[in-house]
């Protein structure tokens, strides 16, 4: 890529990000209002983790999708709050100090530091429940065939089999023979199938031919490997302040990772490499995937 | 009560409740089978909490509310799974050091123990999404609304409105104040709103007429706040041998409960008119009610 699809790229993605950041924002400061006793600590600390943080990559992949299948914003914007909900439960979970003892997350303290551990288990469990009831109410869509469907895909993506699988892998010793099998299915389990799920998600709710959907599937494949490769790179080469999380925690750890395993530039060029490829896989959708590529491109280009 | 209903309803439980716990216990077994990677871990923790241990009153419920509408015992086995995984998970979490820090459940070390905090943490979240994978699913239910209305009312149930919202209230300072209203408050939260689902989930399965639910919803209520009376009498005189956990914890960490309020009389009272107007909600039944009946009076006479 050049400079100038690099700036095109920012230019494209910009105001969708951040309406849909706005959106998602606003949709988690009404549903987790404050109960009038004391429950609310545990809706601040639900409020403190999920409001005002993070790119909202999921749920813009959401939004994007979901936009090439007509499917109305609200909808889509309700199924991005329940992945994003998911993202912010494991993001909790995974920061706790019998997992990987972070104090740092999305530029300030973690739940466990701001409030206490059991608060941040409960906050965690309350946002992976909260998925699951905004999924299944018919706001989200009109046919329950659909609403079902998408809870099923979901709770099977955050499950033992997927999600809380692959940090349950990640948190054993990464053994002699943790090659790039190893790491390329943890990175499958841990985070490409919570992003498979959002495409996905956009595929379901507008009821999408399958030809379509195989395309889909291949780029949010793409998309999800260079994210975490352009993660692992944020890790090894970004600065704390602004990445917004504790950095150069892997090699610390002596964790292999696709940079550890391929050193830096090979692994930028497989996280370009996989970007076109995604971008290919769209080939199908002529102008309307213009926000998809562009989220392709910027999983890759961004700096935190 | 006379001895003589106490040993008819233990005559009348016995064989379904045994049914039912073998029916849940080898469908966990086929559900939780271990993936042929090191994930394995995180399903013997899963299978560890959930397969082989409880009364399964939970599914039992389900079971028998479902059986007054005709509903498919397959299909009320998968709801009653699903409260199930709800149930354990919640124990798994509610026993961390963090929280309740117990080391004793359903007669074993609990997982956090057996295994350690990181996978407690896992598999009780791997065990929440797994409720809903399981309810989302065609099996449950042919009706895709229906499966869509279990799923919401069981996220509600076991989020910040519900279960997680009433572990927050518990483990905030018990003051001066927290008189039989917060008791009865806390106890509807933690666990008399899943209890309701499992009643709920049977006249969902069945489309219940509204006159049929009401008197199900009272009757649930009341078996809820009587089988907590029980659990704190339990608490107070039990043998923890037989109970299978921690005993007298409440009056050790200067928790109001039930008993504590009440005396030991007066809640034993309390309880045993709770269980009669249970029962009295279930008039419009006959004799198709009689699992119900049969539960319900099995909540305070319990030894564990």
């Amino acid at each position: 890529m050049t400079t100038l699809d690099v700036l095109k790229a920012a230019v494209a993605i910009g105001p969708s990000m951040r309406r849909t950041a706005d959106d998602v924002d606003a949709l988690f400061e009404r549903i987790l209002a404050n109960p009038p006793d004391p429950r609310r600590r545990l809706y601040e600390a639900m409020r403190y983790a999920a409001v005002g943080g993070g790119k909202r990559l999921r749920p813009l992949l959401v939004v994007a999708c979901s936009s090439l299948f007509e499917v109305p914003r609200k909808q889509a914007l309700r199924a991005g709050l329940a992945v994003e909900c998911v993202h912010v439960h494991s993001l909790i979970h995974d920061d706790l100090p019998c997992m990987d003892d972070d104090d740092l997350r999305r530029g300030k303290p973690t739940v466990h530091c701001a409030f206490d551990e059991a608060t941040a288990v409960l906050a965690g469990d309350a946002l992976l429940a909260l998925a699951f009831e905004i999924l299944g109410q018919p706001d989200t869509h009109p046919r329950a065939e659909v609403r079902a469907e998408l809870v099923v895909e979901l709770a099977r993506t955050a499950g033992a089999a997927g999600m809380a699988g692959g940090q349950m892998l990640d948190l054993l010793p990464h053994k002699e023979g943790f090659d790039l099998d190893a790491v390329m299915r943890l990175q499958r389990l841990k985070t490409g199938a919570l992003i498979g799920w959002c495409v996905e998600a956009g595929a379901i709710m507008g009821a999408a031919p399958q030809e379509l959907r195989t395309g889909l599937r291949g780029y949010a494949h793409c998309v999800g490997l260079a994210f975490q490769i352009a993660d692992d790179l944020l890790d090894r080469q970004g600065d704390q302040a602004t990445v917004g999380k504790r950095v150069r925690k892997d090699p610390e750890q002596g964790k292999e990772t696709f940079v550890s395993l391929l050193g830096p530039e090979r692994a930028r060029k497989q996280a370009e490499l996989l970007v076109s490829q995604a971008i290919d896989h769209l080939r199908s959708f002529g102008d309307s995937a213009a926000l998809l590529r562009a989220i392709a491109q910027f999983a890759v280009k961004r700096d935190h």
